[in-house]
C-alpha cells in the first residue's frame, strides 16, 4: 500500500477519468497501482469527472430541458462533447434527455463533488461527527462513521454521484457511470457542464 | 414639483406596480401626484416589479423552457402568480412561453434593474462618464449623457426593460409592459421570479 506510483500512470489515469493530479496519485497509491481499481475508486469518490480541465476541450454539445406535466418543476442541462459529430449522435441526445429528466426528479444541488463549497462540506462533516459522538460511538470510529455519512450525503446531493432515478432502466448505475460509458462508446470527453432546476414555491 | 403625496396614492401605486414605498412616493412627488405618469416613471426606472415584497404572495405559477432547434441555446423561466386558477389560464401559459423564447433570443443578464449588483452598475456608469468626458462633452451634461447610456445598458441587459424580440407581435412593448398588462387582465400579482439561459461554448 501507498508505494511510489509512476508519473506515466498518473497521467494515464487522469486522461481516462479527468481527475486532478493529487486525486489520481492518491487513488493509485491506495490500489497499489492497479489502474482498473483506481478508476473504480475515483468513480466511487465522485472525482472521475472528465472535466473542464481535461486535456481535450469539450466545447460542443447540447442543451436540453425537461418540465413535469404540471408545469411546476423544470430542469435544464448543458452537456458538452468534443465534436459536432457526437453532439448530433442519437446516444448522446438520449443521454442528455435522461439527465434532464433525472435532475427534475432527483433535485441535485451540484454537478460534481468538487463543486461543493469547502465550508458546506466542512459544516456537514462537523454535524456527522457530532452525531456519531452523540450516539456514543467510540472515538476511534467516529471519523469513519462521519465519512460514511458524508459519502451518502454526496450521493444524495451531487448529480454525478446519484444513481439515475430510473434504476430499472439504468441498472442502478450512477450518472457518472452513465457518463463514463457514453464517453467510452463515443471516444470523446463528455462533460455535464451545468444545470438549473426550478420548482414553483421553492 | 415634490409636494406632499397622500398615503392612499402611494398605496395605490404600490399595488399597481409592486414598487417599494420610497420608490412609489418619489415617483408621485416627481410627477405631482399624476398616477399614470408615476407608473410610467417607475417602469422606465425598472422599479415597477410586482415583486417578492408585494403584499400578496405570488407562490403559484409555471416553469417553462425553450430550446433552439439546434440544441445549442436553451432558456428556462419561472413565472409566479397568486392562484392555481391563473396558473392554468391560457393567457398566463402563453405569456410564460413568450418570455422563455424571448430569453433564449435576447440573452438578458438580470430579471430587474434592482438585481444588477451595485458595483456592476457603478462600474458601467463610470465607463459612460469617462466616455462622455473623452468625447469632449461639456462637464455639465456628462452626467446626463452617462445616465442616458445607463438606461440603454439596462434595456439591453435587464429582462423587464427589454422590448420583446418579436416586436411586430407585441407592438414593441417591453417585458415589463407585457407583465403589467397580464397582471391587469388576471387581477393578480404576476412575477417573473428567475430564469436561466445556457448557450453551448459560452
Amino acid at each position: 500500500m501507498s508505494g511510489e506510483v509512476s508519473a506515466a500512470a498518473v497521467k494515464d489515469l487522469r486522461e481516462r477519468t479527468g481527475a486532478g493530479i493529487m486525486d489520481a496519485k492518491g487513488a493509485l497509491q491506495e490500489t497499489d497501482g492497479d489502474m482498473d481499481k483506481a478508476m473504480d475508486l475515483l468513480r466511487v469518490k465522485g472525482q472521475a469527472k472528465a472535466a473542464k480541465r481535461g486535456e481535450r476541450a469539450a466545447s460542443e454539445g447540447l442543451v436540453h430541458t425537461y418540465v413535469h406535466h404540471n408545469g411546476r418543476v423544470g430542469a435544464m442541462v448543458e452537456v458538452n462533447c468534443e465534436t459536432d459529430f457526437v453532439a448530433r449522435n442519437d446516444d448522446f441526445a438520449e443521454f442528455v434527455r435522461e439527465i434532464a429528466s433525472h435532475i427534475a426528479a432527483a433535485g441535485p444541488l451540484y454537478v460534481s463533488a468538487e463543486d461543493v463549497p469547502e465550508d458546506t462540506r466542512e459544516a456537514e462533516l462537523r454535524v456527522f461527527r457530532e452525531q456519531a459522538a452523540g450516539e456514543g460511538k467510540p472515538e476511534e470510529v467516529q471519523a469513519k462513521i462521519a465519512e460514511g455519512r458524508m459519502k451518502k450525503w454526496l450521493e444524495e446531493n451531487v448529480l454525478l454521484n446519484q444513481p439515475h432515478v430510473n434504476a430499472d432502466k439504468h441498472d442502478g448505475r450512477t450518472i457518472e457511470e452513465m457518463r463514463a460509458a457514453l464517453s467510452a462508446t463515443t471516444g470523446e470527453n463528455v462533460v455535464i457542464r451545468r444545470f438549473a432546476r426550478f420548482q414553483i414555491g421553492e
